[in-house]
């Protein structure tokens, strides 16, 4: 951003007058909020902005109510592994920038289990009134955290607050977004297993409509593809994500021609260590195992699973980096599409062999 | 409490009247300030509330700003395992009786790790600001939510907002507090051990000067006096709460005459579980073991920890009914010291065998 010019005089009363609207008119589309103002009229208020070099921090100070110098945190729900560790990273960053943060929990799954992710009404009847609340107390800005990447509808705020999503997707792709990189992570644990002399991989997946799976195998194929091998969509199996999943994913991928399966949960390697055991055979030596996520039970698994971690502090980070950004140099705010994907790292342990 | 009679028509200025004080001295002592107020007056004033049958109620609302129905969370740390689902049984409470919840956390590990453990300043530093917070934010009352049991000191609102205290301790002891019962816990496990046949129970604690670890021994001591078991010091190693913990008491009690381990938690299980294993040996078949917390891990071993699962939403719930009955019935804080422990179940599972 460009160091703010004390001498500036212009206001937004200028811009307002010579373009024959209101002050509230030039807010609006400062603002990101198009759909009130003509295209054209936008376009040349934009236009005047560009011309008289009008700092939009000044419109911050002279629209706004005194700042609070604090970030709300929804959350779809606490209880969801990933969630204090983006909110850690969240927290991380505005105390570097002097920021207070307040949390809301919508207890999503404590509330009602899975039923909320196939019932849009249900599922704002929690998110509009903690919506409110943030408007209510007078945050500067919200960061939103899903509990899984899911499209979130009618993430609008009322008094118009800057909004970042992280680890989900907002139907308004306005809103700034940062969420996991599943295609890098497909491809990494592909071209490591690929390096250890695996050819012949199979994958115990999530559910075959979830976007982790999908991006993770378009992440797979695209490493085999590099690496010459044939995709074999009968190395798949769909699978929840526990244990239970892992157990029934190798019970169906055992007799099949593999030396590695590359598990998309370290709970469904897990399931995969189980069904191994059962049989007589050792993880990491029979068949090699790949985890994901690094939860602690990767660590407390004989032997220790090689996982991907999740970069959920920087998730986090990098969001309330963006809100802060939002909130202290507004005119920034809408002008491209932000989605950033971060990429989780390998974290090498003892259930690959080298083949 | 007794049904609020409408027809009573006294006051609180009544009641300042008829005792010869303010307004604010007869709210002090109904508010358990009574530091500021001389013990006879104290009496005095709670002696003519009693004979006129003044209602506190009204005093709460003729005095309070507008409840704003909102119990503010202190979080100690949302990182540590036990504050989700403490928080969701807090919130769960708060949905039924129609209060929001606003949730601050403190970071103390994110921060600073264990050293904020050891040094007053430091963590003074993070409580203050926020109790200043949950003030400025006009919450109607404070749940403190701990990461482990010690004692907190200086937990006051200045706007005399009551307090409760979770899985931590109040230095000022009028705080309720609702706790892990510990006593309860070591009993439990220990009678479960003997009931399967096991006499000789060898035991690795967390750190000897812990509270969990102190307490759970008592109940261990407590279950063997009952069963006319020798109770042998040598029996029990002090370590880490972590898996390393466990290797290494696992390590030291392997050459003892016993027959269970008791492991203060499943991480310390976990260890266990990878000593036997390394010396051939099989966890619950060769060694009973038992461990605690039911952490997610306790299932995924094999074979799959019998252990304690923590009641921490209890905790959280109960801890919540009790603000919200301070918050509306004032007059019954501060009455009586409430100091309750709450006793987690044995989840069985498949490692303690019957001998």
């Amino acid at each position: 951003m460009a160091k703010r010019n004390m001498e500036s005089v212009v206001t937004i009363k200028d811009i307002a007058a010579s373009c024959g609207v209101s002050i509230s008119t030039v807010s609006n589309v400062l603002n990101g909020k198009k759909n009130k103002v003509s295209e054209e009229m936008s376009a040349k208020i934009r236009a005047e902005v560009e011309r008289t070099g009008y700092r939009p921090n000044y419109l911050a100070k002279s629209l706004r109510s005194i700042s609070t110098k604090t970030i709300g945190i929804i959350a779809e729900d606490l209880i969801v592994f990933s969630s204090p560790s983006i909110i850690e990273g969240v927290m991380n960053c505005c105390e570097e920038h002097g920021y207070n943060v307040v949390i809301e929990n919508m207890r999503l799954f404590g509330r009602w289990s899975g039923r909320w992710m196939h019932d849009e009404a249900l599922f704002q009847s929690a998110l509009q009134p903690v919506l409110a609340k943030m408007d209510a107390m007078n945050v500067d800005g919200i960061l939103y955290v899903g509990g899984h990447e899911h499209t979130v509808n009618k993430l609008i705020s009322a008094n118009n607050l800057p909004i970042v999503m992280s680890y989900a997707i907002a139907a308004d792709k306005e809103i700034p977004t940062f969420r996991l990189d599943d295609v890098s992570g497909g491809y990494d644990v592909t071209k490591y297993l690929v390096s250890k002399g695996h050819k012949h991989i199979g994958v115990i997946a999530g559910e075959y409509d979830n976007t982790h799976t999908v991006n993770r195998i378009i992440g797979i194929q695209k490493a085999m593809f590099e690496e010459g091998i044939l995709f074999d969509p009968s190395l798949i199996e769909y699978s929840t994500w526990n244990k239970a999943g892992g157990y029934n994913g190798m019970r169906a991928l055992i007799d099949k021609d593999i030396t590695a399966v590359f598990c998309m949960s370290d709970a469904i390697a897990a399931g995969a260590y189980a069904f191994l055991k059962e049989k007589g055979m050792k993880p990491g030596e029979d068949i090699s195992i790949m985890g994901y996520d690094n939860q602690d039970i990767a660590s407390f698994l004989t032997p220790e699973v090689t996982t991907v971690a999740l970069p959920l502090p920087e998730i986090g980070y990098k969001a309330a980096d963006k809100i802060i950004e939002m909130i202290e140099t507004p005119l920034s705010a809408g002008k491209q599409i932000t989605d950033i994907r971060i990429k989780g790292n390998i974290i090498e342990r003892k259930s690959v062999k080298t083949i």
